[in-house]
């Protein structure tokens, strides 16, 4: 650090005009000359959760659908999510790289664990909800993946033709992606495939924004328990596909 | 938005001092009666990847370890790499409230699935490294949870005794948790259990702190290949744990 950035960064950023962009503790706004200033020093987080507007979930999901193309699946659903919120409220999203959460692609870096559309919308849930809100909005959205014959979503200009849709018994992308591709008799490789993923990646962003929608309408009500409540353990719903005896469970 | 916010957010924000709080095209700096002050309008993102300099593997397990016992493993692990980095760089890793990254907990929300504090490392690495490094990284990081006896950081003042260490052979929440579970015959709400996790999180975040630091030095190399090129698919590495018989592979 030179000493200019020394002077800043310990003065820090106050803004009067509140939530706009740089959070409410954030920036100091200063007028001089006619021009609007601040002064700068450490720049402070937005504190959670941040503000939120309700979106399109049509909107969201063609953003998500266009961007599994450019960057897969986690950064899809962040994209659909965080894109309309970075247009419509600016900061503190705009500060927010969607695509640092890219690696999320393939259940992780192609590892087939959680699938990448709800590792992009649980970050960004992270971000718009209470905690506690935030937590059963995810566990709704993992259900509802699990749950649903997907993908749901048809795109005005589809890149691939996808008939079959496909329940999956399992929030992880390996099982997800697996049964899709054995089900339909398409490759991994295939353009069906990804743009059944594509197609996912859609439904997940818009039934996720249609959840915060809920939420920011009050009429968000969630009662489903999360596994550890149910299992004494954390765990998905579908313990006999990989155990064929369930281990006993201890204490 | 008032009429501030929106002159605001019409103008931009551009740093002249460069990386430091708000990102080259962030925050434009202008010099007026000895105090240095920037105009706002529309806060842009730092370009990815952010500034980063090394930091200490051994500070970030201690803010890991404690991290877990606020807010779990996701949380712990990003905390763990990313307050170092808030405290040393500032902007933009500033603006990053930690917090919203916690809903990895217990696999997601205790569904089980991709352990937490990998959640956390791969999301921190998204912001730190370049794509094409941070997936390596990530994969890195993957194989090393999966492949090593857990947990290695021993805490100075540790909440349990922690005396068995167990290889998971998977990145999965369920898998590692109850693998150790069973045997160290402790159950999942333990004490024992507790910390096992929390000094996991440690490791995990100091294990990518030292890649991510290689990387900075140069010395960074990797050779793994993500799963999708050894199978064709996404997947981890131990088929034969969950599948009796291999699904015959498509395509």
């Amino acid at each position: 650090m030179n000493s200019d950035e020394k002077k800043l960064s310990r003065r820090g950023i106050i803004v009067g005009a509140g939530k706009l962009a740089l959070g409410a503790a954030g920036i100091a706004l200063v007028s001089s000359g006619g021009q609007n200033l601040v002064s700068i020093a450490e720049a402070k987080e937005t504190p959670l959760p941040w503000p939120y507007e309700k979106i399109d979930p049509e909107e969201t999901a063609k953003i998500a659908y266009d961007g599994w193309y450019k960057a897969y699946c986690s950064y899809a659903v962040a994209s659909g999510i965080l894109t309309p919120l970075q247009n419509k409220i600016g900061g503190p999203y705009s500060m927010l790289p969607v695509d640092g959460l890219r690696l999320g692609e393939g259940g992780i870096v192609g590892w087939g664990t959680i699938c990448g559309t709800l590792l992009g919308a649980t970050v960004a849930t992270g971000f718009i909800a209470p905690y506690d809100v935030g937590k059963q909005v995810v566990n709704e959205v993992m259900q509802w993946y699990s749950d649903t014959q997907l993908p749901v979503f048809t795109p005005e200009k589809p890149k691939a033709e996808v008939r079959l849709k496909s329940v999956s018994n399992s929030p992880l992308c390996h099982i997800s992606v697996n049964k899709w591709c054995q089900a339909a008799g398409k490759s991994f490789g295939s353009p069906e495939r990804r743009d059944r993923c594509a197609r996912l990646a859609a439904d997940i962003a818009a039934h996720t924004v249609m959840l915060l929608n809920d939420w920011k309408d009050g009429k968000f009500v969630s009662t489903l328990k999360m596994p550890p409540a149910l299992y004494g353990t954390t765990g998905q719903h579908n313990c006999n596909e990989c155990h064929t005896k369930i281990p006993d469970v201890i204490g």
